[in-house]
């Protein structure tokens, strides 16, 4: 069975990894020279605007997804065909923060209070609106923390709309967030699902440093696994997506989410019985879902910047290096590691000393 | 990290699958047009005695090692160096049945008795003094029961020696054994060694057919992995390996080892903390090796020849599917199923179920 892949970065490499055992072939599309995921695809270089690179993917692959989200959606939907899994409306849905936060609201998820702007005015005026703190966010094109801005004194916006690049924006309500969590599941094309236990994400900089394992209370575990059905649903989701949500004064809050697999669910690969990455693959393939089970606590730390030597990390019998063979870049995701333990307390104490010990800071 | 693999089927794939996430990228060296492991790995398309392009592979790789042991050695000897590993001499040694049972006596493991015949009349003599019935092999070159025969009765000896192709013979006491278990483990440059729970195999038309833990009688184990050790150090070993015995009488005879990973330690891809393709890979770089723990009983079941539709397979939550995408053929080996479960007798039955399921006859 062939797989066609847009973007071969190391969600490429991961879904790669996962579906070769199962007697899948891959080929990703990506415009870089050698990314991380043509060492266990075949590569197609072409532009993600390349429409009849795409279209060939399309039609000489037995089933084609993607592994990021910032794909212009206008190309892919001229020429997408139901080989193409998750739908184009998730796309376009995720790509674009007032959609995104309308089909939130559609399903009855709360969300922080919010504005559209596309102007200096409209930001003054949603300013005016929402009160202070705030965070300005670009409406499309953001990811890891980038086309962000937090605003706390009225005089910083005098020219926020300039700065973020006179692009339209969404301005929220700075929420005050006990704790970020996501809620990761796939679902396939008849509207089944399952449904991976819930983390909690820490961020640093704007990008995620670290997700584990926690036991939420069952009314907020509730809510969490419902919207994220919904949101499926709503969608005609077909693969794994994630679920960013705040918890705050015992209700979720949706943040974000992403049509696709997702760095809070990497410590799938070791702690569950089927990863993300193999249940997204089976959904597109329409292969029966696998268990979501996780026997174990878990927890992952992201490799950020720097690559500590592979000896330091692999010395815990419980402890998974997944590197991406990406060069080092700050602020580049180069790798991560899973720990899975007893208890959720030691896993979360093992994450602790990997910090230490590798010399990744753990301030925010 | 750069490894090369000599060979590119199924053990070279199973070994870049289970590298990749290690950050390891891989080239195999095999003279097919597109072997199964080249959907994960570079490849070199060469033959195995192409001095030149061994050399290359050494040269231009971190470290080197092989996925079968059918290599001319001799090549092989004249231009290995450190990088390669395991070492050649382990490679000369399991090439030829008669420096194997050497080597195993040398280690104080008992064999069945054996003689070497190079001609018919000491074919005729090995009768005489070995007694029937007797299982003949050619010396080099046999594998999965290629190049073996059964001798019963005196007048089926009377042309074994041009039948076999007119090449020197062992001529062994056909034992009549209770099972036959193998002992799979890997060491290090330093001489330390992780040892993986003991198997007991099923053969049928001389391939393996199923694998499945054992939990061996106290003594029974100890002389196992005693033996593994052995052999391992006399051949200064570092990698997997894989030592198969006889169960007779409460002592463990020795058949064969391979100097490789091995087919019935495929089990521990989802059976253990780190697989045995994981930990060869460690040895030879010479990374600390992995824990191989098994938490929960398993067994593994071959697919040879043809190919069930995976949805048959991967149905159960504890069912996992290797395919190779290797072209049907009969006889041919093109995936396994490894199954993970809560007790042994369960793992069985249910590997009985998958037998019955996909067709696979059970008789031997």
């Amino acid at each position: 069975m062939r797989i066609g892949i847009i973007g071969g970065g190391q969600l490429g490499r991961m879904l790669a990894l996962a579906g070769t055992p199962l007697g899948m072939s891959f080929t990703v599309l990506d415009p870089g020279e050698s990314p991380c995921a043509s060492e266990v695809a075949h590569h197609v270089r072409a532009a993600f605007n390349d429409a009849d690179a795409l279209r060939t993917l399309i039609e000489s692959n037995d089933a084609v997804t993607f592994e990021f989200e910032n794909i212009p959606a206008a190309v892919l939907a001229a020429i997408a065909t139901d080989t193409l899994q998750p739908p184009v409306k998730a796309l376009l849905t995720a790509q674009d923060r007032q959609r995104e936060k309308q089909c939130f609201e559609h399903i009855g998820l709360p969300v922080a209070p919010w504005r559209y702007a596309d102007s200096q005015q409209s930001v003054d005026a949603a300013i005016e609106a929402l009160g202070l703190p705030l965070i300005a966010k670009t409406a499309t094109l953001g990811y890891d923390g980038k086309g962000q801005q937090r605003l706390k004194h009225a005089e910083d916006a005098a020219d926020l709309f300039a700065q973020l690049g006179s692009v339209p924006l969404l301005i929220e309500r700075l929420v005050d967030f006990e704790r970020e969590v996501s809620i990761v599941g796939t679902r396939n094309r008849r509207g089944d699902m399952v449904i991976y236990p819930i983390t909690q994400n820490i961020h640093r900089n704007g990008i995620l440093h670290r997700s584990q394992r926690i036991e939420l209370p069952r009314d907020l575990k509730r809510q969490g696994i419902h919207n994220l059905r919904n949101l499926a649903n709503t969608l005609d989701y077909v693969g794994t997506l994630a679920l960013e949500c705040f918890v705050c004064d015992n209700v979720l809050l949706g943040n974000e989410f992403a049509p696709r697999v997702h760095n809070t669910g990497h410590w799938t690969l070791d702690g569950t019985h089927c990863s993300q990455f193999e249940n997204h693959l089976r959904a597109v393939v329409d292969l029966p879902l696998g268990s979501t089970l996780s026997e174990h606590p878990a927890g992952m730390l992201n490799l950020v910047g720097q690559m500590p030597p592979p000896r330091q990390i692999i010395q815990s019998a419980n402890t998974f290096l997944h590197a991406y063979n990406k060069a080092p870049r700050p602020g580049r995701k180069l790798g991560h590691i899973n720990v899975i333990g007893m208890d959720q307390p030691s896993v979360n104490a093992q994450l602790d000393a990997l910090e230490r010990e590798l010399g990744i800071r753990s301030d925010t």
